[in-house]
């Protein structure tokens, strides 16, 4: 099915390993193996960090999945395609995807939403589809898969539905970020706020994600982006991304919705939520303007966490949604985005902060834990 | 600047004024002052009763306010138009509307809100914009207005602003309807939920606005069109307005969510609420698929519920939105729904269910009282 010599066999690469909740991760030797139906064989050459791998990783509150390997942001080449695999062929060069598209459930097939019946994201499942087994393993014992990704590993297997196929032009060590967080944020406000041009933009949490959906009102051609966050620390990077105003919720007496309802009139025409905080939930949402204003709510909140709000503030004409990955679906919808940034629409340069060569990948752990920077590049080939 | 022999001069006529809350209406002979600028003084030929009347007549809970004339859903004529009417003439077919559209406001530039700043509902306020005075009085004491329409009188005096010019082929005691509740319940699914045709679409409550709200889902080529009501004695009238199926929470130990869910492999594509009752603003929400589903909430809440639900709901691709008066802008909108009508594309025969004379109106207050039908047309020529 496939040219490439290592097509059908075992592959031996490094993998870095995390053995238990917490620790750092142990580069390793693994055994990959060959893509089963519907399945691809990735080699990767740009994987980069995220929360959602540090939180796993760290496994607070989560069932533990040990061994494991983590990462889901990245950029790689096709290496080989499985039975069944007609889109891919090897030397495609694709982002993989902790959320699928399988092109034929009720969700697939749906205009608006891409949470795939088959392929929607679950952390808890750490094996393939196909035979419920890993295709990883250290001399025999299986190490588990994350988010159906497995990037911090030189060679991962990967359900097609998970792999979208980019321009070979696009360079993969800045095009790697979009498989996850940037692209989230950047859907949030692209796909699902769409702000009209010179409204005006609230994005509560500077993060990465938050960054992203500002970059989207920038692309929107939004006159005022008003940056929340409760650390001011991140009002400087934010600039950079056209970040027009800044309001920091400690500053006030008031409850935010208050301080950005007077900044604004009334309120803003669109707020876009990235923090997972529940009370920036609430503000995102009563802070738009009465008669059109829409939040977007980004955020993953924690389990207990309720949504409260009279319902008043509904039928004054608001309205509330929520997104999951900004509502692209991976394989339709990604290339295009790689698109914007080839045709320079939209800027990726500014969301890499920190380098490190694979040997290193700790180090990225280390910068996102203290809060440093937006996005870590690991090198595969270093 | 106008023609009509009464132009400019106190008209004598029949209203029916509420002394008291909760007593009976007193028809009186009433003076209505001329239009003042911007006003027009119209002659009522129908009108109906809505359930906003009643609320403020009972007047438990809001600060009463009278003596006042009530009525806010009708059909007329202009009789006169006082300085700076350019749009109406004397002699124009007309519904007044308890909500206005300046088109000067941000809102009714917006293509989005209906809320106009200058003439949105004011249920406190009983005397015109003006000169803050009442045009009703009865031996020189002052009767107040209701929600700036008073159409429970022979002649009333309108802002501009609220006063939609139809098309004078269309039958007022039909079209008179749409001035309140009906528009609400259409606009709520046809400019706010927007359901796909071969959608399946949940009403909650099987009131006049639900009922509206159901005749969009079946305009708009909804396969399955759900019921939802405490009220059993709902569902016969509802089938005439093509509901096909329906669900008293009452008769289920899960909540009505759950049950829908059930019926509908995961959820309705959209729900529309038009019941007051904040349960059924949650359960409408909650109904509605992921991925897709659209909540639109229509009823007027208590002032002290709370909405609440988990955020997972909106990240999951839900939608929740509230309307006022459909989304309609009563001048630039009503009189293409007036069209609908006329076109047979929209039925208003069945949610007109009584009619007395205006000499009777007391007798439409105890229909309704008594949930007995649905609208009950007053004929102020008898
Ligand atoms: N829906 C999706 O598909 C998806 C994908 C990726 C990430 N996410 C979620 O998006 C959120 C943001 O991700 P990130 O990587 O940018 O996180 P981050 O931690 O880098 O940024 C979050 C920011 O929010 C700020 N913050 C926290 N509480 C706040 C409050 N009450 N008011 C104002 N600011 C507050 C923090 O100070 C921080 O700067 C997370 O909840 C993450 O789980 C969602
Ligand atoms: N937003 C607007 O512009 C606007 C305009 C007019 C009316 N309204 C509101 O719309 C709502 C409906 O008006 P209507 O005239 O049709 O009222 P109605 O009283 O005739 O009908 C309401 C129906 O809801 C049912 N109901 C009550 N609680 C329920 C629950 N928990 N679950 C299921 N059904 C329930 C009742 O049994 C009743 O049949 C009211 O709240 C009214 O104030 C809003
Ligand atoms: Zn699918
Ligand atoms: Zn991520
Ligand atoms: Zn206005
Ligand atoms: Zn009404």
């Amino acid at each position: 099915m496939s040219s490439s010599s290592t097509a059908g066999q075992v592959i031996r690469c490094r993998a870095a390993v995390a053995w238990e909740a917490g620790k750092p991760l142990v580069m390793e030797e693994v055994e990959v193996a060959p893509p089963q139906a519907l399945e691809v064989r990735l080699k990767i050459l740009f994987t980069s960090l995220c929360h959602t791998d540090v939180y796993f990783w760290e496994a607070k509150g989560q069932t533990p999945l040990f061994p494991r390997i983590f990462g889901h942001e990245a950029g790689g080449i096709v290496e080989s395609v499985g039975e069944g695999v007609t889109d891919l062929k090897p030397g495609d060069h694709v982002l993989p995807v902790f959320t699928g598209e399988c092109k034929e459930c009720r969700h697939c097939k749906s205009e608006e939403s891409n949470m795939c019946d088959l392929l929607r994201i679950n952390t808890d499942r750490g094996v393939m589809l196909n035979d419920g087994k890993s295709r990883f393993s250290i001399n025999g014992q299986p190490i588990y898969h994350f988010v159906g990704t497995s990037t911090f590993s030189e060679y991962t297997v990967v359900h097609v539905g998970c792999v979208a196929k980019i321009n070979p032009a696009a360079p993969l060590d800045k095009v790697c970020v979009l498989s996850c967080g940037i692209s989230t944020g950047l859907g949030a406000t692209l796909n699902v706020a769409k702000p009209k041009k010179g409204s005006t933009v609230a994005v509560f949490g500077l993060g990465a994600v938050g960054l992203a959906a500002a970059e989207g009102a920038r692309i929107s051609g939004a006159s005022r982006i008003i940056g929340i966050d409760l650390n001011a620390k991140r009002f400087d990077e934010a600039k950079k991304f056209g970040v027009t105003e800044f309001v920091n919720p400690k500053d006030h007496d008031k409850p935010v919705q208050e301080v950005l309802a007077e900044m604004t009139d009334g309120g803003v025409d669109r707020s876009i939520e990235c923090t997972g905080s529940i009370n920036a939930m609430i503000s995102a949402f009563e802070c738009v303007h009465d008669g059109w204003g829409v939040a977007v709510l980004v955020g993953v909140p924690n389990k207990d966490d309720a949504f409260k709000t009279h319902p008043m503030n509904f039928l004054n004409e608001r309205t509330i949604k929520g997104t999951f990955f900004g509502n692209y679906k991976p394989r339709s919808d990604l290339p295009s985005v790689v698109e914007k940034y080839m045709n320079k629409e939209l800027e990726l340069e500014k969301f890499i902060t920190h380098e490190v060569s694979f040997s290193e990948i700790n180090k990225a752990f280390e910068y996102m834990l203290r809060g440093d920077g937006l996005r870590c590049i690991i090198r595969m080939d270093a």
